[in-house]
């Protein structure tokens, strides 16, 4: 399994509209196995997003979808920038 | 839904043993929506663990649970220590 932990801030006030904009892109994604889209309760403009594919390459796959592209389209304007980004392997996940 | 993101690190060649303690101990708690463990594959000895509850209590519960006891007891003497534990609000979420 191929793993992503990252951190984006949106620019002051765009947070909402912006974890909107996140959560429409990602509905159906091949390989996708856990996409959690999360409010940072420290930073008023953190969201934190986690990934979980059963391969790197379905999530290089994901970037090409339609709806993913246009998701990224209409959220480049609200982010204000990336704190961090972490590749994974998981070894184990539990979800329903 | 409550969140966290926490990255610890196993005492040098015992990543692979606390792995496979963490993974036993979590198999069926209550009110989890979803929990990862995964390696950090730049570092040999980082353990990533994100988690998704549908309330914080579900997750403070979680910790009174025999199997989880005895897993955080087994692994103790494995971990060297943690490095980053982050707090999140998840709002969307996808997961089969």
């Amino acid at each position: 399994m191929f793993g992503l932990i990252g951190k984006m801030r949106a620019h002051p006030g765009n947070r909402d509209a912006l974890l909107e904009i996140l959560s429409k892109g990602t509905a159906s994604m091949p390989g996708c196995l856990s996409y959690v889209i999360a409010r940072d309760p420290e930073d008023p403009n953190g969201i934190w997003i986690t990934e979980v594919w059963d391969s790197e390459d379905s999530h290089k796959g994901s970037l090409t979808l339609p709806a993913v592209q246009a998701a990224i389209a209409e959220a480049r304007p609200l982010i204000a920038g990336f704190d961090s980004s972490v590749r994974t392997e998981p070894v184990y996940r539990i979800g329903n």
